[in-house]
């Protein structure tokens, strides 16, 4: 009996899961600039995870977009971006990635998030670590705000009410911590979290399950928190999420909740 | 006679200025993290350039923080940030760079900005183009403001007045421009402008001389424009800075004068 209270097929580990849904990525970063990028790509990572899992569910950012909402259900549910970044993709700003996450019982339980451009790849399963390149990562054991580099993103709506939420929390933010970092990935984001390179993360209002499925699993794997920005439980449908280390969790909150 | 009315010393040309300020580029990137990792890549790099220039004027962030303001004079002026994104480097997030700039007569002629982290060297000289790893780099043809990206950055300032100024003016410019970047390294932007990789630049209230020295020539060697937020002259000594391709000067002045 695995965790989440769910039985992987006789036939399968989760160390298997994690070897297919990381060639998977890999051939999605050898695909070159072409219109339809994305949709070639998740095309491209569906069919090779079908190949060998054929009775699971796959939920793609490009799928969604084109046929609606795909509800998430307890069986092995495969959560594809076949790119995060496409703004930084499209004019070769480094910042982009592949992100693959498999959750089982709704819970995310393997991770894969790979940088093609850096060749940085990121991974995880549920109880054996988070590793970069091979190498485990951990978050950092920073304890103070001030001293903590804090990333977000501004999303992609520009009505009035979100523009002024957003710019509202980072006025009141900046003051707290020690600089503010906007990459344009959100699952490149909390593999920064994973591995130390920044302390905080929050955003509102992303994609959808597929910006956080791969690496809300490196974080927590990695030794980080997952949350929603109001200090609620974190919500993989809910398109909120906050990240950072546990020492800072608290202080985290409370300068989230002051920002309103 | 050179460019500026300044006459380069008989035995060195411009192409010698700039693989000297290149190879004290690279041995700098070899640094490890250590502390006083900054004041220590900037002997080195300062020791390079003396050792082949020792009549030239010199002017680096540690010194002058150490020592004072240094004057910007018409003589040859080795202008250098040992490490760009010094909060970057110590958490290991990518967007780190050694910047090196030569003025004659007060103007940027010869330009390094070198990324050790992902092996990227920006290179330029005034009148023979702008280079990343040896191949010819140029601004983008983005002609609209809504489909570039903007980049920019919070500085280090956490006053009131500074910190409502920059959020007020994202709020502003976030309803007109694609998305939001924020590397913390005021170099690497420069060199994004000059590559194509962003569109939009602008930075008030950096740390001075040496954050842009080495991008600025490299961004007019790309094709790209520079000048004051305010759409007067750029002043290399003032610590306000925008960059753009040519055709979107005009609107991106109109913008950032309307986010005041």
């Amino acid at each position: 009996m695995a965790q989440n209270g769910w039985t992987p097929i006789n036939v399968f580990t989760l160390e298997e899961f994690l070897s297919v849904a990381v060639d998977a990525a890999k051939k999605a970063g050898e695909v070159d600039l072409v219109t339809e990028t994305d949709k070639a790509c998740e095309d491209l990572i569906f069919n090779h995870l079908k190949q060998h899992f054929p009775s699971h569910k796959f939920i793609g950012e490009e799928t969604t977009a084109a046929c609606g909402v795909t509800e998430l259900t307890d069986e092995p549910t495969w959560i594809v971006d076949p790119l995060d970044g496409t703004t930084n993709f499209v004019h070769g700003f480094p910042f982009v990635c592949v992100s693959i996450g498999l959750t089982l019982g709704k819970v995310p339980t393997v991770g894969v998030v790979y940088n093609p451009i850096i060749d940085e790849l990121f991974t995880g399963i549920e109880g054996k670590g988070a590793f970069l390149n091979g190498k485990p990562i951990k978050v950092s054991s920073q304890s103070e705000l001030v001293k903590s580099p804090l990333a977000t993103g501004a999303g992609t709506k520009r009505d009035k009410l979100t523009v002024d939420t957003c710019t509202n929390k980072i006025n009141s933010l900046l003051f707290k911590v020690r600089s503010l970092r906007m990459s344009g990935s959100c699952a490149l984001n909390l593999c920064g979290i994973a591995c130390g390179r920044l302390d905080l993360f929050y955003e509102l209002g992303y994609g959808g399950p597929w910006d956080v499925a791969g690496g809300a699993l490196i974080v927590k794997e990695a030794g980080g928190v997952l949350f929603d920005p109001s200090g609620a439980d974190f919500d993989i449908t809910s398109q909120r999420i906050a990240a950072s280390n546990p020492l800072l969790k608290d202080a985290f909150i409370e300068a989230l909740q002051q920002s309103k």
